[in-house]
């Protein structure tokens, strides 16, 4: 019985509370499995972390938050284009996704997604494609079957299906249109660099630094760059992340080796800029468990992390404030080290084979064969036996690379073997996105450099809290792009920006 | 509608399985709060700490749950004393005391205590009885509607209503007719001891050892006591507890202080005690969930964290292992140390204010207080008001010590505040069980003395786990203590173990 919209809307936001406090459970119970868990837990925490997701499941395809969204959207006094319509737009399109795929679908998924990774971990140790490729074909299938649930716009392809999951609105179409020009431009730029008699040296990479120096100088960036501590921890684990996993609750991890602290550093920077954004969201009473609490997209937040690790941490002002600290934090290491030096070694661009491990011009390079492969693969274009000679010739035309093994080549990202198809273009449409922000925040805050360098980092960071994080799903990527912006997504800022700042750096 | 009861059972443990895993994500919630969760994320974690402990409820008062119960009652092949029969028998228990309560019962105890522990707090802080006695009133009349929706039987009293929950069989006539000779032998003890020429110094207790050392210390006394650390963790807390959080998972907390290093030391152990327990119940897929995978009451888990750190932990044998440990550990403040002089510090008794200080000997008498006087608070035979002075008096009496204000006297505790009412007897219960099963095992284990001195401690953890662990509830605490030790628990064993070794520490 569809209810008067006024109370319908509160109680829809009651339930989707309750979900979301339940997920917030759920996020914890991960966190802690990948900081604290004793191994011996594992059993134990897989039955805990299932029987959470069925009952957040549960709780978001709830058939009466269907019937209060249909009450809702009913109402004429929610359409519109305020808040709550925006909010229900995005229920609406949460609700139908979860609905959208049967339970017999997404536990096929999880089961064979999970046999996958498995075999996967095992053939990439043996740089045996053969051995993952029946899997990989079984995880396509199930992902066409997926994309095929979802639907996708007639003028449109079945990957839009599956981009659309993590970067809602956008299309293959959208994304091609801008890679293509951005490809040519980036190997143009990177063998302008490589032909460079200026190369910098990264002496100062291989700088020794102890790992409790290093989590310290950490905590200092952290702190420094408005992190806030008291809503927030940094921890280690294996592989860093970001968990924004509950109002006051933003939880940081990073790694240390005792060689290229930079590694940790930017990698710290990197969570950080995520974490900032979840600590910008308006996770109040009133919003949490509404998209208008929520990250608006994977690239969205991906830019935020990008801006923070890249655009700031890699730049020049940053550092003349960042090389005092580094010297009383590294001690001896760092005595000796220049401004100069220790940038222009944090912007060394060589292409390499793995994805993890390139620098701010390379990796979109990376990308762009994993979009273009996956798009291929997923539409049949492209068959699974033919995925490492098109991997090879890719990393060979792109990025001037030899592939020495499957290994070092298409086994090397986790991503395909449980099903995440069309993720990967979400990384570069961060960097994209950073791009276009950082233009306009250089055009409203004049003093940007003078303020970084001196270590005042509040000006930015309240920037992005205004423009970025407080709308929560407010608006969608590309509108958000153009609101802030002025100008549709486009690759040229993220362009001038490398072939400034590296031509620079190389003497080009 | 009855189903036969031979799916029934599988049914109920599965409903309640779930029940304790959503429980065990609720430990884990409540263990992160204490341990590592920011400040600012106390709101959030209020409200899922409340929505976990709701759906918890929920599935435990789940009325298909006491049909399945009935229906297994009616099945005469689950009667008799096999594992299943005294399984039905523990959850028709929690069953019914589960759906006792009517729920605006359970919502007021839970408001009006956290109100009252938030009086409390400042009461204490204050000296200021006036100001927690109206809350005092309010949480002992709420006690006593708890107590009656639970109901006792017709030859007991109002008390046993709520000891009963803690200590399952056990009543206030038992406990009163074992404490009482207690007390009298305990302050006869006292006396002697007090009245030695040959006291022993506390100057070992006061070697300022670092808390790195000491944590190191600790985490080798775990490793060599049976703790196993790949199913369970040491952190910092500013309470020291333990919880057996879900299988495979068995979380110990303790606290450092660069003075008296004993104090971790002996907490550590206390709470492996309790963890040990937890390690060596039954958690098995079978079973977790069901009563044959719970501790059997509190005071018999008391008596396993007695046991480690009062009978082990403060034993000569014990410190014969430890002390070459402890030197290497400590270093130099422990380079002169000798046996004979640590091990005399540790068993220092002296009157004192505060029970969590109290040593092995007086612990007991504060808890006599206790019970007496909330036992009389209960009953109405004592009113709120009268109650610092018979607080004080008991402490003269049995102690020979003055309260000099209420905030070192009958302000001390937190339980009362919050409706712990009937709790208190539990820990001298478990040291009485502790010295029962003691003398037990050191007729089992002849050669128990030399094992200890040479590290050797797995053969007392293999008589705990099959002795006490193993059965889970399968048996009541008293039923438990007769059939391991072939007599019902007497205040004897205790007294001899304390009456032996503070008469040979104090020279009498």
């Amino acid at each position: 019985m569809p209810k008067p919209a006024p109370a319908a809307y509160p109680e829809l936001c009651s339930l989707l509370r309750e979900a979301a406090t339940l997920n917030a459970v759920g996020s914890l119970v991960s966190w802690d499995q990948e900081t604290y868990m004793p191994p011996a837990a594992a059993a134990a925490r897989a039955e805990q972390s299932s029987l959470l997701a069925r009952l957040v499941h549960e709780r978001r395809t709830n058939p009466r938050v269907g019937e209060l969204i249909g009450a809702c959207e009913n109402d004429a006094s929610l359409n519109g284009d305020g808040a709550v319509a925006r909010s229900l737009r995005e229920m609406r399109r949460d609700y139908d996704l979860a609905t959208k795929l049967p339970g017999s679908l997404v536990a096929e998924l999880a089961k064979v997604g999970s046999q996958a990774q498995e075999v996967w971990k095992k053939a990439r140790a043996d740089s045996d494609f053969a051995a993952f490729a029946p899997w990989l074909e079984r995880m396509m299938a199930l992902s066409r079957r997926k994309a095929e649930c979802y639907g996708w716009p007639r003028e449109g392809e079945i990957y839009d299906a599956l981009l659309d999951e993590y970067e809602p609105g956008m299309t293959s179409r959208q994304v091609g249109a801008i890679f293509t020009p951005l490809r040519t431009r980036l190997t143009d730029l990177l063998g302008r660099l490589m032909a460079s008699r200026n190369k910098p040296g990264d002496a100062p990479l291989k700088a020794k630094i102890p790992q409790e120096a290093q989590h310290r100088f950490g905590l200092t960036v952290l702190k420094a760059l408005g992190f806030d501590l008291d809503a927030g921890r940094l921890d280690v684990t294996t592989h860093p992340f970001c968990s924004g996993l509950a109002p006051g609750d933003t939880r940081l991890t990073t790694r240390y080796r005792d060689e290229k602290f930079t590694d940790a550093l930017f990698g710290t920077m990197h969570e950080m800029g995520h974490g900032l954004y979840e600590q910008g969201l308006p996770k109040t009473p009133e919003h949490f468990g509404t998209p208008l609490a929520d990250a608006i997209s994977l690239g969205i937040h991906e830019s935020q992390s990008r801006m923070w690790e890249n655009f700031v941490g890699r730049g020049k002002p940053f550092w003349r404030w960042a090389l005092p600290h580094a010297r009383k934090a590294f001690g001896r290491p760092f005595a000796t080290m220049t401004l100069d030096r220790i940038y222009r070694a944090v912007n060394i661009v060589t292409p390499s084979l793995i994805r993890v491990e390139a620098d701010e011009c390379t990796y979109n390079l990376h990308i762009m064969v994993r979009f273009e492969l996956e798009r291929a693969l997923l539409s049949g274009g492209l068959k699974v036996k033919d995925l490492p000679g098109e991997w090879n010739r890719r990393y060979k035309e792109y990025l001037h690379i030899k592939i020495p093994d499957d290994r070092r080549g298409c086994l090397q990202d986790v991503h395909w073997s449980f099903g995440l198809v069309g993720y990967f273009p979400t990384y570069t449409l961060g960097n994209l996105y950073a791009g276009q922000f950082w233009e306009k925040i250089r055009r409203d805050l004049k003093d940007l450099d003078t303020d970084l360098a001196r270590g005042r980092f509040d000006g930015l960071k309240g920037w992005l809290n205004r423009h970025i994080h407080a709308h929560g799903k407010r608006y969608r990527a590309g509108e958000l792009c153009e609101r802030v912006t002025g100008r549709p997504l486009s690759a040229d800022p993220l362009l001038r920006h490398l072939e400034t700042k590296l031509g620079e750096v190389y003497g080009l």
